[in-house]
């Protein structure tokens, strides 16, 4: 066990959690400036512990390379676990990259006169402002991969936010040597370590969830039981998707091209994503040519389809037992729709309301579906793959939510924010505001500084 | 029990939660006229029914003044709970105000262009649009006051959303009639009457709580008991504020005139109110002068006094004993802090992020106070009592929250709708955009609509 574990071992969460919390109180007020010094006291540091890390990483791969039977890793996890010199240095260069970023904090998100004149002769008026300011304390659990250490820490400090990491216990080794580096990173750049903080363990995990006096938004990664389980236990607010079962909906009228070519992108350019799409509905005027054309095309990509009675029939394929299901894989299902209604019908009975897309050259069609369906991206005529904060010109993205409130589809350094109303006055009192000779609010929007 | 309580009986809360879900999916895509057009189908149908809806109010009010001994109601409770003709109009011509109010939907919140070309020649761009459109359905708990049920109800048509009431039961018969002829007037313009729904008894409550399938946001109004029981149960965001234990600093460089003059205002204006102040924290500096003439000043308008040890003393007074407390009355908590820092460290400690005001000619303390304070309103030289959506300037107050996610301090219309990404391509696909012969995103930001 690592230094920063024993050290982490010996405080209880909510020590750390309070710790967090007064680091945060530190982190907030800081300007922009501080913010990417001590961004890059973590990029700098990180390169100058190369070697060490890489080391510490070895182990971690070493023992997960050894896990036989059914604790044996899947390939790609192990990948995704490895850290190199080559892979640490694009952390490096992701930690400058968020460092970069504009600056999501101190935003004039309104400005409004309530009053061009004050209590007092010549005293001057009552103005408001809503600034954009940081959460406060993060807590985020996520998978075992050694990248999402130093992003998450990154896209913490930028926000003006401490963060109170989880990761996976294969990468337990590697996160705790990132953070102890990361740490001594903030010290040298004049900001308390407790801004970022690991704990270890999966029973810390339940003691997170009740620290809701300390902790302002819980971020779970990973699988669909995780953000359950999260959702189901606690009363910090939560960001984040369980799932997403995303559809397409081939209208009668569409251009069949554009539509083999965006389904096609849709489930094969990254299949595990969640914004790829897992059912298409199509249209039952188009469907007897257009199935069998859509069912060659994906045949040829290697995608395994599944249809409602009438589609599997006429392709010859597996019926659907859950319209629910995030295959996650190159397997797709396909249902036959009599009408526009029936197909938004269909998405807000099994849908995720993640991101839902129309293929028509019908505009009115098009505008109807944007217009009625419930989700946090629709999409007209092109693929649900673009539902990314990075596609959507967000910078960086902390992840992609299902909850309606605070933060909806792809989610960027503005989800780590939140705002304050200012008031400056010259002694002014409510009280005068009311009543027979009350003062009128003037009310005026001043234009955003 | 009146009919529509009956009916409302006969159907189970998830029956009902449900149907109002159903109801929300065609409330969404409406444009204001028609909203609006509803909103006056709402005011004509209580003027129309004037008489009927008093007599029913009336038989609520015999029962509520006939509660003797330990049920016997506040005076100021009765006062709420009665509807004349003269309260009933005040309340229709509210449903009209919230009628003229912008409309809070179909704003576009950005506007961004992912690309400029599309896939085939002469194809256009891909353009981003984030648009703010309603929650979706509101569960609203609250007090036994007739016209909530009418502003409530007239908030959620306006922003489009569907909304569950739950009645203080002292009022029941007056909401369920509310309800009713509500309901009638949305039939008559042409939108389903399950869009405004109400429930009664205490274990609807619980069972609405557990609905988080169908509703997307609780606001629980009513005692700090309610709504730390809501926020401990149930997976649903809720928006609320559980207590408000304001403070207002008084620097040593304080203007003392300006100084009593706004403490009187926020202890004294409304008491009962949220954002009236509960602790005074003074600079000890000026506390020998200041403080006997603050207790001279509070106490010719009656309020009690409590002190900190040295306060206490000085000012012959009681001690206090939790500085938590959130007094609700003509009394107050008095505090002597050596520097600016130890007023902000008793604001985190104690406060609870509701609001915090500064009063000081030192420009330059009170810009420290208004950066470092984490709270939803920061205030300087200015009563707390202005922290409320009406002298905000929102038009119509939902609540006030301090929470942080979403919506925070007071909420206007604003705080009950969220936000969709809508975009439209001409067939473009994510994979165009990766790899050696990638497609660059443009990302440039459009001037909003």
């Amino acid at each position: 066990m690592s230094a920063l574990a024993e050290a982490a071992e010996a405080m209880s969460t909510m020590e750390i959690a309070a710790a967090a919390k007064r680091a945060s109180r530190v982190l907030a007020p800081l300007d922009a400036a501080a913010r990417n010094a001590a961004l890059e006291s973590m990029a700098a540091a990180l390169e100058a512990e190369e070697a060490a890390l890489c080391a510490v990483n070895a182990e971690d791969v070493a023992q997960a390379e050894a896990l036989r039977g059914e604790e044996r890793l899947p390939a790609a996890t192990l990948a995704r676990l490895k850290m190199d010199a080559a892979k640490l240095r694009e952390m490096v260069e992701q930690v400058r990259s968020v460092a970069a970023l504009p600056d999501p904090l101190g935003r004039q998100l309104d400005a409004i006169e309530l009053d061009d004149e004050g209590p007092q002769p010549a005293s001057s008026g009552l103005y408001l402002e809503k600034l954009s300011v940081p959460l406060g304390v993060l807590a985020v659990i996520f998978e075992a991969r050694p990248d999402a250490v130093t992003q998450i820490a990154a896209l913490a400090i930028k926000s003006g936010n401490a963060v109170i990491l989880k990761a996976g216990r294969e990468v337990e080794r590697t996160a705790s040597a990132l953070v102890c580096v990361l740490r001594g990173a903030l010290v040298r750049a004049g900001l308390p370590e407790d801004a970022i903080a690991l704990v270890e363990g999966r029973e810390r995990v339940a003691e997170l969830l009740g620290a809701h006096e300390y902790v302002d938004l819980v971020i779970p990664r990973g699988s669909k039981a995780l953000v359950e389980y999260v959702q189901a236990n606690t009363r910090i607010p939560v960001l984040g998707h369980a799932e997403g079962v995303c559809h397409i909906y081939v209208d009668r009228a569409v251009d069949e091209v554009l539509a083999l070519s965006v389904i096609d992108d849709a489930k094969t350019d990254y299949p595990a994503a969640c914004n790829a799409v897992e059912t298409v509905l199509v249209h039952a005027e188009v469907a007897a040519e257009f199935l069998p054309r859509l069912a060659e095309r994906l045949r040829s990509r290697g995608v395994a389809l599944h249809g409602d009675t009438v589609a599997a029939a006429m392709l010859g394929v597996d019926t659907v037992s859950d319209w629910h299901v995030e295959y996650g894989e190159l397997a797709l299902s396909v249902a036959i729709v009599p009408s526009l209604d029936a197909a938004i019908e269909h998405i807000h009975a099994h849908g995720s309301s993640h991101t839902e897309s129309i293929l028509t050259e019908d505009r009115a069609a098009a505008e109807r579906f944007l217009r009625e369906v419930d989700a946090a991206s629709v999409i007209h005529n092109a693929s649900t793959r673009f539902a990314d904060g990075f596609r959507y010109g967000f910078g960086a993205e902390v992840g992609i939510s299902t909850s309606k409130l605070h933060a909806r589809g792809p989610v960027g350094l503005e989800g780590l924010t939140t705002y304050k109303y200012v008031l400056r006055g010259q002694g002014h009192v409510a009280g005068d505001y009311r009543g027979a000779r009350a003062r009128a609010f003037t009310h005026r929007r001043l234009a955003k500084a």
